[in-house]
């Protein structure tokens, strides 16, 4: 095909999506649920083919030279696509956020008008190798009443049109509109900006990748875009902490599972407490195997191993068993520190001090801002969302856990009785 | 000065706008409405050096050959200053959306989690000629404790510099903090594309003008942008509908104010009661000084003076005392009709049938539905926002009718008591 031709068909799936998301509208809760259900179901009982689709690829993979790791995150077998059924079935029963009254008022005119939650429409949505991917976004969305429009990376092609293909297949015998749920069958890059172009059909993208992909997607998307980029988050212990309990927080923001977005990455220590608990911590950390990188007047306080950190440690996301440490005067300095140097992400205040808790939390310019507890809670299913679609940095619709709700749009329903404007 | 002169001091603006965002979070209400009323004092009792300014740019605008109506649109006095100092002194009247808690609960795990409505930092206005959007973007944006940099057109240069130095100098002396309110001293286009680059400064973009002003920057921007696009709106007449409602909601939505986006662009009539309806309203349309384009149906019907329509009238926005009329076989057509060529603004339906009425409502997919009430009425000052920066086309983070709330981001407070991640 050419790149004309390809163009032309990306087109034509999304003029396809528009139409299944008018007709999405029209079901019920219900409705929905039995179409979710069925998709379950339909992944387990078409398995044969979905894992036939997934051989092809871990074969490509291994003859590409993907690692061990990445081959693993490709596979699936009869007990992962078990897994990926029963999450379908979790969010067939989480209840449905379309058509929740979220205000209604009426006007000295006599003028109701009602904010009613509604789906956003079509949503687009390109991540890289997990084909569990395929699955969680097109649920999440079909849930909301969304048409999705998906590009996957080509290490999971087969896996991911097998998928696709099993979810509409199935859907549709239990009432899904067509062309409800896509997957482009194509994984040229230029993909991505045709997708990124077209926003007469789609009305949102969500990347669901690395930071590259992410960048991408930015610089050329012409409809809103909702990013889930990196989290260097931070913990600041005051003077006032429980020392013990800080020990216990860092270890687990760091240590707990050290490749994900809302791990530890800086932590910051008043002076005042520097000399007592940067030996403490340190004992703590080695034995988690961490890494320390810290500043001068931490460095000779953390002892074994600890390296000297540079000015680039600071906004580092390490996603791994390092740790950058800085010591600050006063807890102005670790908010100006973490609104200047983090991603504003998660940042957690370990404290007694009730004042000093409350700026912390009111000043520090992040999505989830803790006290007392593990960055690790920024999460959709921590918060009690069921489900999640990610975690958004952005501040406009959808900030921090991205759970059912924030994949809804709203719409004004203004009923009258013959008002005109004077 | 050099393309990358003018590139570094936009950039400079935008860093000290961040700082300036920083420390807007700690005003309280009490400070900005304080802030509010003295810059509108500022605006009255500066307002020979404004006045000056405008002068310079009325002075430009006859030599460069601008039309009366541009002129007057660009033109301030003393009463139109005192009239923009008092939309300042509403708009510090208003309730202070910050701090809202929008959500509260706990976890089982003893977690307290507070959703809060918070500040989005920095706004990036881009405007065309009008001088009231200097004050009006730069007062609703620090009601809402956001930092604005603005950038206006050339022909109001001179006003823009002027009202934003009175705004910060007023703004100051009353505890304003440093840069949070500044206007670009550059109108060259690229300094639009610079505004839109810069996502590490700008949390949002929201262009105020025309399509073209729009859709540059919707090309080039890496921040999300609000916009404020076409309105082509549409009434439905159902069979059901009381005629005598109809045609005044009709001729209210066309002619009350034609030029702008709420205003009615095209009828639909539902061919049952086109034979006693389109005389009826042809009447009060003429009336009204309305230029008619009617289907095959309805041409015979709409009497002296109606033109046929052609496929191009029915997605376009006239913006004038034009209206393209339609018959419908059902209100199913009516809607599909308004889905695929309508610009999801507002859409209103005529009719007693409350079947059909929830039907509409439900399915076509604007930012605001009606039943038996005037177009006119999708307006922020009508819905009871005391306060509109616009109205959204956009489905993502504010829609329809823009109000201060939607000048807002939120933010989670996660409170525990040394709570870790098992």
């Amino acid at each position: 095909m050419t790149e004309a031709e390809i163009q032309a068909a990306i087109h034509d799936m999304g003029r396809r999506a528009r139409a299944a998301s008018h007709a999405l509208v029209r079901l019920t809760t219900e409705d929905k649920s039995r179409i979710l259900l069925a998709m379950a179901k339909g992944l387990e009982e078409g398995s044969a083919p979905i894992l036939a689709a997934n051989a092809r690829d871990l074969e490509a993979g291994r003859q590409k030279g993907l690692s061990a790791a990445m081959l693993d995150r490709l596979k699936l077998d009869e007990r992962r696509l078990g897994q990926i059924a029963q999450a379908v079935r979790e969010v067939a029963a989480l209840p449905d956020p379309v058509g929740e009254v979220l205000a209604q008022w009426q006007r000295p005119n006599g003028l109701r008008i009602t904010k009613k939650r509604v789906p956003i429409g079509v949503i687009g949505i390109i991540f890289e190798s997990r084909p569990n991917v395929t699955v969680d976004a097109a649920t999440l969305c079909l849930k909301t009443g969304n048409a999705t429009l998906l590009r996957g990376g080509s290490e999971a092609i087969h896996s991911n049109v097998a998928l696709a293909a099993a979810l509409q297949q199935a859907g549709e015998a239990a009432g899904l509109p067509p062309d409800s749920v896509q997957l482009l069958p194509f994984t040229q890059r230029s993909s991505v900006e045709v997708m990124a172009g077209m926003d007469q059909h789609l009305d949102l993208i969500i990347p669901r990748g690395g930071k590259g992909l992410i960048e991408k997607v930015v610089s050329c998307a012409r409809m809103p875009v909702i990013k889930h980029y990196d989290g260097v988050c931070h913990v600041y212990v005051a003077p006032s902490a429980d020392l013990e309990m800080a020990c216990e927080i860092i270890v687990n923001s760091k240590a707990q599972k050290p490749g994900v977005c809302n791990a530890l990455e800086t932590l910051l220590v008043h002076r005042e407490i520097a000399a007592q608990f940067y030996p403490r911590v340190a004992v703590a950390l080695r034995q988690a195997g961490v890494q320390m990188r810290g500043d001068e007047q931490a460095l000779p306080l953390l002892g074994e191993g600890a390296q000297p950190a540079s000015e680039e440690d600071w906004r580092t996301e390490y996603l791994d068993l390092i740790l950058a440490i800085k010591t600050v005067a006063s807890s102005r300095e670790a908010i100006d520190h973490i609104n200047a140097h983090g991603s504003h992400h998660t940042d957690s205040i370990i404290s007694t001090n009730a004042d000093e808790v409350a700026q912390f939390l009111h000043e520090v310019d992040s999505a989830v801002v803790m006290h007392n507890a593990s960055t690790r809670f920024n999460d959709g299913g921590e918060f009690g969302f069921g489900a999640e679609i990610g975690i958004s940095t952005d501040k406009l619709h959808a900030r921090g856990p991205m759970g059912l709700a924030e994949l809804c749009s709203y719409k004004y329903l203004v009923e009258g009785s013959g008002q005109i404007r004077a």
